[in-house]
């Protein structure tokens, strides 16, 4: 590919027959015969310059940057001749397609002197991919399946190699890839895309690490552009989180979910497996549903995306082991009970269509591995994300959820367990709970004084308390809602460290109303206007205690085990961790005790780790071998679990202390409870409320 | 495994604390601690004794025949006491199974003292397969699809491993078999299997070269004796042969054959393959005809075996390249012209289910890799069966056929062509002509001196001038009846060397008879009994001295290419070339001069090829690597090929001298051709004719 001397090139002897070119930001440099073209250069010296077409001037992925002018730091002076001029194919390709200002075709232009040579981030191979966040990691964009364009070499009577070997040659030759097998309908339709592409084609070629190489999956005659598609699933017991990224760029084309279908079976995971015991056929159900709901959801992805369900060329798959079994068809009864034996706990590699879903038809999957019989393929995709096994700093990652996943480690160790919390943190077992919906409180502020609430609904940016607030629009109560009404209840001295709610009298707030035994807060009163009343009763703060216990035990347990007694931070993870506000989940106690700005929260982290296996296949082989040193932690077993729940139920704590919490927030201390109410502890909990916050 | 002090062992301490085990017919020989079972011993000296379920005394597969008594020549004296005495699991398996007498199970019994240990064949893990033969490859079994015995540990909630997990490290500990997986259905089927077992299962292992490693396609409960099949096809242009086996004794269990329905779309390759380029669809169906046809083969191998589809785990696949490609959903279009491109050459490994076949449904496909365009995977089985590389002999392997395949070569070089003979070897293009079925003659004699004939018609052992032979049963001539018919009226002066029937007075046989502008030959009248009356025609000497021309054309130009002139040995392959008499070949020149006694019929060499895939793993890497060093020779472009085939019309051949044919016989030499009849040719040949012969 090194050329020989470039017509174009000016015929001045006098001047060096080679040049120095320096690639920024790699800092990259090196000396190259004149006519060399750039991406020949980038190739020598290890640059990250993308090329698809092997530098044919026809998929134009290896644009560049020149600079021109002195450079005293790089100890470069770029004359404006320092590149050959622009050539034919630069000009059909700027006429055609356009070039931005200041670009040329890596393999178009010609070194004919010392250079400058900026590589723009869409220009490398190894993109990385944006993420919000900045503690997350980093996501480098080096899929399993890429395009490539390749020219194969016409057949000949004298030497009968089949056509599939021969672009196997090729691809060897023009690109490293050895060894590459076809499919057997990429067989089936390579004669003809070789002729009609005349002995050029593109081809999609999947590299899996179980299937032995790289199989052609499909090929395109001439320079196919692609997209080439990928889909990331998250596949929880409530709802399935879909994205459809572009497999050449990283780019997120769609993001969509449904609820799992599988919730007609049961609510939780336990009643699914119950389900599945029970009922002859019933785990067959479940897989039927759970699959029916992929493949719609992969429509819904396409239509997004105006893409074709052919062009999905890939998908990677996360769950707990009860999804990721019942995705798979094997029956989940082993995970009901002790000792929870998963059929398979390594990652798989597998084609889509054995598990029926609608992508292309030779559509590979990879499914993250399992931890444990209680801590699955979604856990293993929340370590990617977070990768709490690069971290220096001890980090508590909590995936909360009907069934919570945790994870505390550091780069040095990494324990896990899980800790069944329940439906209440998505507001199932709540009085005026509903889903996270327009129309659902999420978010909950009491004045401590007055002890009057003020909230804001999903779907609408107002208050309750602005003047334009329709309070016949409140339907319910969601999982972010209930915790900070519970928490709020708890600075504002409604509630007692053990989660009794104080009556009217020992409040002070009329709001405060008889429950049968019990008491129950107002949150909204719209009756009169034939809108709804929204209470927070004893038993939705019962069930928020409960679900939130097990998570705090379950992060106990792995401190005891880690031999720590606090943490340096905190992620909180999942659709509905992204929604929790920090300081109202250390009010509650949901975690153990930490700074407040060091608790922060990923959003769904097993979609993102799921998304990132998809972009990256080296992050395949990184979170299988993560995985394998992963400490599980069965908290059914462990004796102090128990102890922590218990001593968890109250709020924060009853026995773990909370200081970075009192830093930020000073709780009052009312009595509520049993025997409580006569001893004024109620008058010492509003006595301790009326000094100012601080 | 090695075993502590037996409590059934003699305490007598004076005796050595090892003993000699000498084993036969191996001639291995080691001395052990006394206690060591049998088996052990027999793995520690790498003695070839099988075992499936790894020495518990359940599969009885490690029979051993110990002798007793003085053995000067080994230099041992075998005491009677020379092992443990029979212990209760030998009882056991003797009084439930049965145990032949002298047999003891390897695995229980014990080394006590010095003894000869005879493992029989049929206790070898690499048992010879019997083949009938001398001069043919060896086969050994070793096939890609096993059973393996296997005692699983149980889940252990400390270490989350799955059920697929622990499985296959007790493979990897007990068997040595690394690194397997196991298929999605035997991950569903898994966990039930091993706790119906109780943690005891036999599984089937796949090893495949292209999928990177052991996989598991089944799980049994407990100890599963089998059988496990596979099956072994020949697709040709006309027939397709099958043959099921059982993989573990390498016995055929059924063997059977089916018409190619593709023939309703035209007889030979090429009109099949102008089918597929006139008719869209056109290939699709072929396909679909073929594939239902393996399919309905499949189901009388199973009748006929009293096997279900369930139990074939594999298949092997040959055929030539149109078939090959058809077979796979490929339209073969490309193989109709120049220059002649395979889709792909080399060999694949698939799923039945790719191609539709109903067998086990996770059951593995291997399609041997074809040669050339012309020359496909039926020739290189044919390659393996005859092993030409291995022969240090220049054997010449012509497979007859519609298409023949023709390979020249000994251990240091091989060459490969095809040449089109056409359909008259098989009886089409033939007055007369029938497929070989009860009726149609197959051997035929002519006497020189009468020229009176005789024949035989399939399915009957008469000779046609037996007083019993029914005249009226005749219903044609088959192929090997036209080759004899031609060859005798060659050999007794009725047709001249250019292939001219003389006649009634040139040739002095009223059995000549006019026939148009030509002459005819009365084999059969049988017309005044209202029986059959069938004639050699001038029309039907041409075809099949066409025929043979283009065989003998394609097997000089290799003998130039190889730079011979004359070869040690031929095989004639192919169902039909089983049925070809050597010196009737010879005599007609349908191969090259040879000894007599040098030309031998192989059968159907290409179905027995797939067999040795089909049994031994090892063959198929042999194939491959032997394919790809064997040069192929393109008969359509060689200018001498035509020469040849001109020289080669007559009988024997204008050119070749036949000095090895003239040894086994003298021909007579008339003329009957144009212009011969008045320059006394007839006669000349008659006063030949005269002599005696030898």
């Amino acid at each position: 590919m090194t050329a020989p001397a470039d017509p174009d090139a000016p015929q001045d002897m006098a001047r060096a027959q080679d040049a120095l070119v320096v690639f920024t930001p790699s800092g990259k440099r090196g000396r190259f015969a004149l006519g060399t073209p750039i991406l020949t250069a980038a190739r020598q010296l290890g640059v990250d310059l993308d090329s698809v077409c092997g530098g044919r001037g026809i998929c134009s992925k290896c644009q560049v940057a020149p600079s021109f002018g002195a450079f005293p730091k790089l100890g470069v002076e770029v004359r404006e001749d320092a590149l050959s001029p622009w050539n034919q194919v630069e000009e059909r390709y700027r006429a055609k397609r356009g070039l931005a200002p200041g670009r040329r075709l890596g393999c178009q232009a010609r070194v004919m002197g010392d250079v400058v040579i900026d590589v723009p981030p869409e220009s490398q191979v190894h993109k990385q991919v944006v993420r919000k966040r900045a503690e997350a990691r980093e996501i480098v964009l080096d899929p399993a399946t890429r395009l490539y364009y390749v020219e194969v070499p016409e057949p000949d009577m004298h030497n009968p190699k089949g056509d599939m070997e021969r672009l196997r040659d090729a691809l060897a030759e023009q690109w490293g890839l050895a060894h590459a097998q076809g499919d057997l309908r990429t067989l089936q339709g390579l004669q003809a895309a070789l002729r009609a592409g005349e002995w050029k084609v593109t081809v999609a070629v999947h590299q899996g690490a179980q299937t032995g190489g790289a199989r052609i999956m499909q090929v395109w005659p001439g320079y196919h552009e692609g997209p080439i598609l990928g889909v990331a699933f998250d596949v929880g017991s409530t709802t399935i989180a879909g994205h459809m990224v572009d497999l050449a760029s990283g780019q997120v084309l769609a993001s969509s979910g449904l609820m799992n279908p599988q919730i007609r079976f049961g609510e939780d995971l336990m009643s699914r497996v119950s389900y599945a015991m029970m009922n002859p056929g019933g785990a067959a159900e479940m897989t039927r549903a759970v699959r029916e709901a992929l493949n719609a959801l992969i429509g819904q992805l396409c239509a997004e995306a105006r893409a074709d369900r052919g062009a999905v060329l890939e998908g990677v798959i996360v769950g707990n082991p009860v999804m990721h079994h019942l995705l798979l068809g094997i029956d989940p009864r082993e995970l009901g009970w002790a000792p929870f034996a998963l059929a398979t706990s390594d990652s798989m590699e597998l084609w889509a269509a054995e598990i029926d879903l609608e992508m292309h038809p030779d559509a590979r999957l990879y499914i993250l591995p399992c931890i444990a019989g209680h801590v699955g393929a979604d856990a293993a995709a929340v370590v990617l994300s977070e990768a709490p096994h690069q971290s220096d700093d001890l980090v508590l990652i909590v995936d909360v959820g009907t069934n919570a996943e945790i994870i505390l480690g550091d780069r040095r160790r990494l324990l896990a367990c899980s800790s069944p919390t329940g439906p209440a943190f998505e507001g199932a077992q709540i009085s005026a709970g509903q889903r996270a919906a327009p129309g659902a409180i999420e978010r909950v502020r009491i004045d401590p004084q007055t002890k009057e609430p003020r909230f804001r609904v999903i779907g609408s940016d107002l208050w309750s308390d602005a003047p334009d607030f329709d309070g016949r629009s409140v339907t319910g109560i969601c999982g972010s809602g209930i915790i900070e009404a519970v928490a709020e209840m708890r600075m504002a001295g409604i509630i007692d460290e053990d989660g009794a709610i104080g009556s009217a009298e020992a409040t002070g707030s009329a709001r405060c109303v008889p429950d049968g035994r019990t008491h129950a807060y107002v949150l909204h009163d719209a009756s009169a206007e034939g809108g709804p009343r929204i209470l927070v009763t004893q038993a939705d703060v019962r069930a928020i205690q409960l679900a939130k216990a097990a998570l705090t035990a379950g992060a106990q347990l792995l401190m005891d085990k880690m031999g720590v007694e606090k943490v340096d931070r905190v992620v909180l993870a999942g659709a509905f961790g992204a929604h929790i506000s920090p300081l109202h989940a250390l009010v509650l106690g949901m975690t153990p005790d930490c700074p407040v700005e060091k608790i922060t929260s990923a959003g769904n982290a097993a979609g993102t780790g799921a998304r990132i296996a998809l972009l990256n296949a080296a992050a395949r082989r990184e979170i299988e071998t993560v995985v394998r040193r992963i400490e599980k932690v069965e908290t059914a077993v462990e004796p102090r679990f128990q102890e922590h729940f218990v001593n968890a139920i109250a709020i924060p704590n009853k026995a773990a202390p909370y200081p970075e919490l009192a830093k930020a927030v000073t709780l009052p201390n009312p009595r509520f409870g049993a025997g409580a109410e006569g001893e004024g502890g109620s008058e010492g909990g509003r006595r301790r409320r009326r000094r100012p916050r601080g």
